[in-house]
């Protein structure tokens, strides 16, 4: 640490062992808390100036100095230089998240503790794969992860009581695995530290979460049977011979899909094809999973919503209906959204579980987005019917705040995980409380250690503060909108996602009295118009909202839409009348547009 | 921060400001550096003591205090305590992984820069799925990717030179795509920054990696064809009329796996089934991928290992010769492993890829721990035909010292990523450079930034000391170990990994004469003895290896061994031959074995 600045870099064994070896003397540790001080502070100089989409630099600019891909042999800077390189040269040049003018995607600011947090994370360096790598960490991620289980299918924190209401209250003691019922304190001494079962597992984000999620229920749908033993213990006496010679391509025995592959599992069950049913806004990682599992994504069958974007349950239900009725096609899963990522809709949730467990279809909940909503005492209720779903995906790199990349899944039924257990020799032995065994990830960092820590500074309470001053907010904004002549809101919000889009008030009035044909031509403008605003917005690097595209209601039409998301708890209404004041600014300045 | 200390917390607005917001005043921040200070160097005075993988506490007494299933409603804990706890309460009870007394598994020390990397990450808090949330992140991941594609393809790094010896130089210059090729300066120019092509992404980790790669595998297998529209091009006029009579069930129009499922695709392509085949000793990851692919972990063949542990390659191409006899089974990869994960054994890779090209074969290489080897001017050669692959996993926290999660896959081919691109209307929408389309994870944190800046701080020639060090050491290790008489060294170590076991005299003395059957009692005596060691080692916590069971030649029973893996720096012959007294006394102490 104390060599001269200017002597030229080699790599040797002197200087690696400074590297590794823990500084001793005051100076060595002084110089690595001043670059962690620089770090802490210099990286948000520039939070200070824009959101820094862009930095008035192209694609193409910002390339030329990335080109470079020789590694070089001997090493080129000291960590001094590296890091005032990230503050100077990069950070300007990377987005600011943070900024509560960023109200275009689920990443935003994150309390400041959480990099203190990750930083221990990385100082420990564990890996939860086994114990043998991380000993009480695995021990914390299972009490973790059994409390946001029990926030979400308990019955008796003070964030469900609200939720009890409709329920009999003697039912909820009985602690029976019916989906009606929440589970008790009880059931949570029982299982949250027990080796053979699991809650659920963190995982490296909401894709993967719903991927785990929908591989459990492939791999139950497609379980193992053993019809010839189960005959040799007296049940052929059930069987005429009839029913024998009738089935002679009959698989007798099935291993289960994980193991004999997706083609024969149809054969063992006599079917032609699996499907998951899926609201039509849902996240596009659950087509993905359908793709990786096997599935076929055109197998991921999206079930239509209604004028409010959920999941039409008549739709759902005579969809079911019709599989039923062909009698070749397996339904593997449904899966409900509780905050769509384009809307922040919450699909009819209660309704869904009906349906499943009327069919005993496995219900999957892709909360990843709005599963934190459960911790606001005022908004809970929102949630309504995700406690009867047998897998639910929470993100904690979205409304838990938690930093880049933690998501995590659960199961109803503490056994579930055993569908996709894996053992070697090595590690995650039969029997070992390893948590590799039951996860799609292998070696995983400590992220339980975040959230526990997070959950102690905030309090529910503190969760519950942003929660609700995002739908707030969305909901003053909405009302904003509303009343602006330019704008149309084109989905209420109902957490604190919103779309809408900019309509000049000449196209407005055309629209009242145009035919579908017409629509179609003025809504194709109308794209073009916001398309054009979005992209200005951007470039221009003050504020951000993203676009996606939506059905247009009455018409079919898909339109390009703004949309906002309200999480950042400095974002407010003052600061997102700024955003709108800019985008009328920026619709005047289309030169081709008449407003 | 200057609030008094004694009261009780509150969620209230106020506190989540200061939260929220940057410190402005300096007493602020010098708390806020104060507590990095504390993780810093708190969080490793327990290194100084054991391994800590036991602090003498039962597994039942450390879950004891992790059972509160409840979250508070409101905070329970300031930062300052929370950051108090986890160093004197928490991590004492972790497993020291950076002792240099801890050689047993993957995970070891990291240098100590990692923390400010890692926190540097934390605090700019991109998300590369997409550009509009990382913008100079994607285009920097893109160049790291292109960095190490090319310590693995390139032609002219300084490291490859060697490598290149037993090539014709006239060659080299050629950039078309044969295998034979290593890809020259100007393919890198090319595809670095190239927003159509990938040449490889980060992932979560190694079995992320690994079923990326064979996911793409099972995709290009069953790519997409539409004979139809061939057909009405003119190719008609190849078929005779009986050609098409013969196959009427010919699939004519197939949209590929990832879209049409598992099923559909062995229908396509005429088929009952289709396999990987793996080397006995691959990962066990890739038996998952198996699973979760629809292939099925039964159709991941292991391809057994000669006597050095190493893919057996005439079995290759025998089980290769006979599946394609069948006529009836798709081969979608055969998986060479460079640093298997028990023994450290490099596959004949050279040999694999000759075999591969033969049959048009899917070649990919699990590097996850061995692919830094590369980066050694004196080792480097040992991966020689990993060129040659389709696809390669390395992993980032494994021998590039990175914290964990962090993990690669590359591909040979920079069309080859295309198989497996998802895009939806708010994110990755046609056209754009989001990262995010093709792979299989969603949301990321910007790990490049981590492995940019240690390549550039260590140079290769950095990173090489560490690997020949370790490789060296375990050499000398290995010396070690056959010259004492109570050991016997099982694998040798081809790079830093070996197993071995104890043989107390008396039994080695047995051994020598016994026949196969008694062979088998006295290996079941021995694995009872060396699991009783593993374990007393463990317990005593001042050093670890772990242990598994490998097949003990000549005979063809599965023995348990002791492991070791020398990655840290600091772990030298000295400590080793510390651990090896240490197991000579647990040996002795063993009251019911005669040495």
């Amino acid at each position: 640490m104390n060599r001269p600045k200017q002597s030229k870099l080699v790599a040797d064994w002197e200087r690696l062992e400074r590297i590794f070896i823990r500084p001793e003397d005051d100076d060595c540790k002084e110089v690595l808390v001043k670059y962690m001080e620089q770090i802490l502070f210099g990286l948000h100089e520039f939070i200070n100036k824009n959101v820094g989409v862009t930095e008035e630099i192209s694609l193409k600019e910002l390339t030329s100095s990335f080109n470079e891909t020789l590694i070089s042999p001997e090493p080129e800077k000291r960590l001094a230089d590296v890091i005032s390189d990230i503050i100077y040269q990069i950070a300007p040049k990377a987005v600011n998240v943070a900024s509560p003018y960023f109200v275009g995607h689920m990443t935003a600011a994150i309390p400041f503790f959480m990099v203190h947090l990750k930083a221990i994370v990385a100082a420990l360096n564990q890996n939860v794969i086994k114990l043998e790598t991380s000993k009480v960490l695995s021990v914390l991620e299972k009490q973790v992860l059994a409390k946001i289980h029990r926030l979400i299918y308990g019955s008796n924190s003070e964030i469900n009581k609200n939720l009890e209401l409709s329920k009999n209250s003697d039912l909820i003691e009985n602690e029976k695995f019916s989906k009606n019922l929440r589970f008790t304190e009880e059931f949570y001494n029982t299982h949250v530290q027990n080796v053979d079962t699991s809650l659920g597992s963190f995982t490296t984000g909401g894709t993967t979460a719903n991927l785990t999620a929908l591989w459990v229920a492939r791999n139950r749908f497609f379980k193992p049977f053993d019809n010839l033993s189960e005959s040799q213990s007296g049940d052929l006496a059930f069987h005429s011979f009839n029913d024998l010679s009738k089935k002679v391509d009959r698989v007798e025995k099935f291993d289960g899909i994980e193991s004999e592959g997706f083609a024969q599992a149809l054969r063992a069950y006599s079917l032609d094809n699996a499907v998951l049913l899926v609201s039509k806004r849902g996240h596009f990682s659950l087509r993905k999973a359908g793709g990786i599992l096997g599935i076929g994504n055109k197998n991921v069958i999206p079930i239509d919503v209604n004028a409010q974007c959920r999941l039409d349950v008549r739709k759902l239900r005579s969809t079911i209906r019709d599989i039923k009725q062909g009698g070749r096609t397996g339904i593997i899963a449904v899966v409900g959204v509780a905050g769509a990522t384009e809307t922040g809709i919450i699909d009819p949730l209660d309704d869904i579980a009906d349906i499943c467990e009327g069919y005993g279809i496995h219900f999957h909940v892709d909360a990843a987005w709005g599963g934190p909503v459960m911790l606001s005492e005022k908004y809970g209720y929102k949630l309504k019917g995700i406690e009867r779903a047998d897998s639910v995906t929470i993100d904690g790199h979205k409304q838990f705040f938690m930093p880049m990349t933690c998501g995590m899944v659960f199961f109803r039924d503490p056994l579930a995980m055993n569908h996709i257990a894996y053992h070697s020799n090595y590690v995650n032995r039969q029997g070992s409380v390893d948590l590799g065994i039951k996860t799609l990830e292998g070696s995983r960092e400590a992220n339980s250690l975040i959230l526990d820590s997070s959950l102690k500074i905030m309090g529910t309470r503190g969760y519950a503060l942003m929660i609700d001053h995002g739908i707030e907010t969305a909901k003053q904004f909405a009302d904003e909108i509303k009343r602006r002549e330019l704008f149309e809101l084109i989905t209420e919000p109902e957490l604190n996602i919103l779309t809408y889009r900019m309509v000049p008030k000449e196209i407005k009035k055309h629209l009242k009295t145009a035919d579908p044909a017409q629509i179609k031509i003025l809504n194709q403008q109308l794209d073009n118009i916001n398309i054009a605003i979005q992209r200005k917005q951007r470039e221009a690097g003050k504020s951000f909202v993203s676009r996606t595209r939506m059905t247009y209601r009455p018409s079919s039409d898909e339109v390009v839409v703004l949309r906002s998301v309200i999480m950042n708890p400095m974002t407010n209404i003052t600061i997102l009348n700024e955003v709108l004041d800019e985008q009328e600014r920026l619709l005047q300045s289309l030169s081709d547009v008449k407003i």
